[in-house]
């Protein structure tokens, strides 16, 4: 265990991603902070319901923080009793005097833990939603300017069929909306703990308590208690916002992976934003690299990777064992600080993302048109040419060099279309469906949304 | 690709998991079957939209069915066109003669793939809510049974304080009811789309169509339509889900790992219903196996380890790439049958689980009473010894070999409480906390859930 | 349990995946094979030791296959004992007559169990990599045709350096053999165990046997015995192998994506091998889509989804418990089927990979040269320039539309570089270093590999 | 980006777990260590390639280490730079006066990154190494003074043969001895790698060097090359060693779960060492929670979680994308410190390990010697009483309260076994087989283990 004098950052969270506030919510001195909250909470609480001393109440409430109790020194305590939440507590007592025989009255470590465990997580995703909403408005922007720009959509990496720009990114804005959505909900999950050491409120109906006491509790700090509970909440809530976040991760992943795509030298269709002094190759100077949205793929598959932990702890075993509580330590810092870290770059990548019209016409025309045999398909049937005949005839065109030209000369065609009407057709901006609608529709949806 | 003769069962949910109703669902033929449904339903409303003959489009509605397109004539198509849409259309062609012309118009093969694999979604899921409310009655009927049987409860493995045995299960209960209630939540999210080669609508809106087109055809499919889709309908759905199942999962292998350690020689105290020419152990004849619980906890861990492809399924690039539907065939069966299996499994041992309370209570008083020192603990403090001093004392007390006697016998705490208050004190079913009403509100919660 | 009369295929490996000869090996009625082989050489084992009569050891040697014990009696009497090994032995006695009781002698189930499943994974490893030989000769052919061939090296997806395209896939190859290498190593460590139920061969001992046992049993069946084991052996074998194989399928994902990245539309410098009467797409004809690279992709995912359930089957309880029984009868045959299927698949894809010269030609040109600026920057501080102002120059020149032509009218680069000399640095296939060199190194390396 | 001025402590491997060595390999700093080593190694080379003068190679090669080049500096820089290896050399070259210029010649950032990277991991599976060799002693001195402490065998759960102590951690010091094995093998195929921007030697090849410069970069640092590369080394080796080290946390897990197990209150035959002040419940005091195991048991979920990003690495795109490196800054420590701390704790665990011989005695007794029932069964087959008719007595006597007496009693055993050998029949310590000799032939085969 820790102690060591000289600091040493070892995990990237410690010391390359993440905004401050984030780690600031799950940095080892926060998990005292809240439990400390609880303390305080309870001893306020056990003097409503006239269990212990008003007065003496309100000295513990007004130590249990940080400016009072030390880390440092509740980690002094702990390599001799080897128990954190005792050494908490003892840290604590230091601090409150006479006051400190009425600490943690009636209750059980993980009542302090696992509530305080609610209360970070709460502000975890308050912030990632705050976070999320920041990407989700850039996204809705980006849909909202380039809603009518018409590029080409691609299915199996082929060209396929033009869309808008405004379009691809409105699906994305709508998966981001969704994801956020999940989130939000997930909050009213979020539950704290009173119940003892086992579950059954034993020492607390003891001392005459019913569970009034433990819904006081939980009101004061704006969380709902567990229905039922063991010794700790039931883990499915943390397994499912994690799981929650995960999906996330994907669409963002999805996100920063089709900006690495149009950018490619062969696309370009956009660029990330791209700084003044940043050097994108050592050896190559010419290069502009992908390399924020690359940053971001990566650090998703590590949030990913943090779901299986999660679903493993909810197996505990009988009123609880151990094994969740590393494992935890572990899992929620890395999954909050970098969803933080790659909605706040998404959000800066999106919010300046360059965009190079000149390449995406450059990119539509790549087929010489052929990508819009469908529409002129379409209409040969529907002016009567028999579907089987118009097909053939499309197939053959299609494999000629130059498929524009060649439709346009056809007669065939000419029988059923005329030029001026093949020349409508033959325009991309034309077969673009209800692109611009569904992303004005996509932009309405979500731009109140409220995280 | 496939084709052989002979007929071999290599994947255990083909010859050993799950239920038949479950295997009917996710079988190669229904993956048929519902994209089959889905052509008859889009011919039907194309004649309602009067872009084709209603007759024509009756023999469609009707043809598209197993009965008339022979699973094994779509796969000799698709032998040579190697798409499986492309033969099954061709495959519905050949049933319906000239009405063959109007099938499959305006739309793309993902508009009937994605909206088929949503209803196939939506029957797995309510069969998995079925089994799920079967399972969960199970465990709140031996909640009910047992409410009042107090047996020890453990944390770290080691005895803790009393509870009862339907308190136990009322935690279980309670998990089983929630991961179902979000399984039943995540149904309302299930979406279909109806919106062309790349999302826009553009070959509908050419024939006239608006989006009032693909809401005709989900709502006769008791499907909602996605609010924007690409080729393909967003990945995120499918992903929740199978974390959803996943947690679920979480819950069942606590229940039969808990079920496990308790019928552990040493321990006895409850134990899988045994068939009667049931086989144990080929060498030891006296053992009695959890061998079903067991196999839960084993098929868990494959249902768990489907999380990682459902999630890595979301960030498809562009409009779609091909890259998540191997993996959704091979995810979507093994998810549903092997938790088909396991829900059966729980609620068959749950329906029949034997009790041993001659051993429950043996084990109650392993410790000599020890776990119930914090009950004279707390009952010596509220009647005024300090609490530091009267920690040391049990302290003392409990090192002493017959604790319970020496409790009787010291003079200090008799001071304090009487020997008949003493004897109920440390009597275990009153230091049971709320178990019987928290474990009756459990009931009450979920007795009407309707899945 | 099974035993349904309708057979269904619920799984893809067992209607669509794999080849015939990988899913005879794991099919269902394989493992009794396997089995049926032990008992049999455990009957001619017993009988040179002594311990049976060497004439009735001859009977059950020669009965123990699936010509005389059918799956559908095993199954039928496992559907009563619901022990599958038991059901194995009584089926094999009812074809044995008074020989039957030498069946088994001294055994446990998973002496057999386990012996048999060393037998079929070694099997397995045999035969893919056998078609992972297979893909390798594939990929050096491609590399040996190709060595010459310049192409863009691209890294961040932008274009980098020139390379020759068969370097690009001497990487891969590489790749591929080290991935096989490691896999002909794992075979190494395939054991069996024939120990007992708790592996301290107690019933043998007592029979008058030693160790010496185990090891003539291993022997006729090349397999080594496990130093010490349980009841059943070490899980770590079975896990490293997993692993090694989804490590294999990273190096397959990473070849599939290549190809399908080199076959986008805007690139096109590859393209996967198109069969004549394939459907593309049923409403775009016109595209190629990298369907088979993108079913690798897609398979690889569920491959390296069967580490988990292999890494978590490691820490059984105690001599064991049997939650590693189900999850592997489904982690092993999805493994090695989806393995020989992408394998199988690669090597198709390799053998008659599509090449484009024209479009890798103008690909490499794409950026005018700038890719070259490196070469001239070298050229240039070799010859004196100070490294700075030669970085600056270049720099300059590079933001100049047309590179190339601003480079050779340069008079400062004049002054150290003949125009002629420029040419040649210019040119892409002087600046691959050392491509064609290493690509034969490897060809060399690997094209004699025995699986 | 970090910048920040308040040091925060988030990842649970920056303040609780891991010792102080192997975060030192780790750390932030260190990465900068490495990677000015392989600079400095890089000058010398090419001095002695005659490429740049040896005066100003050694005055880099004596100044690229931390001592002269500062983290907080290179920070600084990166800060502009956005690019950490650029920022680097700016800061090595401004420690190095003229010589500057001579830095990283030929180099790509990739050559000193991933050779730094492998010097790292090497480091850090030393370390591992070390501590595995410290853990199996443990384990072999825990095997050598109890292997003939005769204790139940337990399968399911249930009791089933005697074994030995010894013979259970000798089990379990095989599988950790195989795991280092394999680990150890690992080492050998670190790769470093010097190729270049896309892996051709190009730059090097116009310097006039050849390959012999890699491998004299490669000696000096006692590393490989890569037989080929790209822009980097393959992922594939790191991939391995996760996965092997991911196998070894599994085998830890394993022990680690059987010391949990067996310190339960009702079986009772271990327990973890206790400090004199340690805490081990806050309510309760009497209880001793395997709370080191069962951390162990938690952390294992995280190394294990790691595979996953470790394999997902290896498909990077063309000669390389950036996803595999956010990734691997958190896999890498993150699985190195956790399994430094598992590997401590282990052995501290096993070191002191208490054994409670009177309950093992209880334990065996359990089942009044029906476990043995099998030895009877054996013996009077072996008499000539046939093997049903033994069976079905065995199994009635088994049935009957007090086994042992009725087996005394029973007067058909008594015609084939006469009292004084069913007595010694009857003794435990008579039917564990070759445990003690398979205990000892372990300890000999890993003993002298190198690691």
């Amino acid at each position: 265990m820790g102690g060591e004098k000289i600091k040493m950052a070892v995990h990237p969270i410690d010391y390359r991603y993440g905004s401050r506030e984030m780690r600031e919510i799950f940095e080892e001195r926060s998990r005292l902070k809240y439990q400390l909250m609880v303390e305080g909470v309870l001893a306020e609480t056990l003097a409503e319901f006239g269990k212990i001393p008003k007065k003496q109440a309100g000295i513990i409430k007004k130590r249990a923080n940080l400016k009072f109790v030390k880390l440092e020194r509740v980690k002094e305590i702990e390599k001799e009793t080897r128990h954190d939440v005792v050494a908490m507590l003892k840290a604590l007592g230091e601090v409150c005097g006479k006051a400190s025989k009425y600490i943690h009255l009636t209750a059980t470590s993980y009542d302090i833990v696992d509530t305080a465990l609610a209360l970070q997580v709460k502000d975890g995703l308050n912030l990632l939603l705050k976070k999320g909403k920041i990407a989700l408005t850039s996204c809705l922007g980006f849909s909202q300017r380039y809603k009518k720009l018409v590029v080409i959509g691609r299915t199996h990496g082929q060209h396929a069929l033009p869309i808008t720009l405004g379009f691809k990114f409105a699906n994305f804005a709508d998966k981001l909306g969704e994801d956020l959505f999940r989130l939000k909900e997930d909050k009213k999950y979020l539950q704290g703990k009173f119940s003892g050491a086992v579950g059954t409120y034993a020492s607390q109906k003891m001392l005459g308590l019913n569970q009034n006491f433990e819904k006081a509790i939980m009101k004061k700090l704006n969380l709902l208690p567990a229905d039922i509970s063991t010794q700790v909440a039931p883990r499915e809530n943390l397994a499912r916002i994690i799981c929650d976040i995960a999906v996330l991760a994907g669409t963002i992943e999805q996100i920063a992976k089709e900006i690495r795509n149009l950018q490619r030298t062969e696309i370009a269709e956009l660029a990330e934003p791209f700084g003044k002094n940043q050097v994108g190759s050592s050896a190559m100077p010419q290069k502009r690299n992908p390399w924020e949205s690359e940053n971001i793929c990566s650090n998703v598959k590590i949030v990913r990777s943090c779901v299986f932990p999660a679903l493993e702890n909810i197996a505990l075993e009988h009123e609880r064992d151990l094994t969740n509580s590393a494992a935890e330590r572990s899992v929620l810092p890395t999954v909050f600080v970098l969803m933080d870290d790659a909605l706040g770059r998404l959000a800066r990548i999106l919010k300046k993302l360059v965009v190079f019209p000149e390449n995406i016409k450059r990119n539509l025309e790549l087929t010489g048109g052929r990508v819009l045999a469908e529409a002129v398909l379409t209409e040969l049937t529907k002016r009567g040419m028999p579907r089987l005949a118009s097909h053939q005839l499309l197939r053959e065109i299609s494999k000629k060099k130059n498929f524009r030209e060649e439709l346009f000369k056809n007669k065939e065609i000419a029988r059923y279309i005329s030029q001026k009407e093949l020349k409508k057709i033959m325009d991309y901006k034309n077969y673009i469906g209800f692109s611009v609608e569904k992303t004005e529709k996509i932009i309405k949806k979500w731009k109140n949304f409220s995280p």
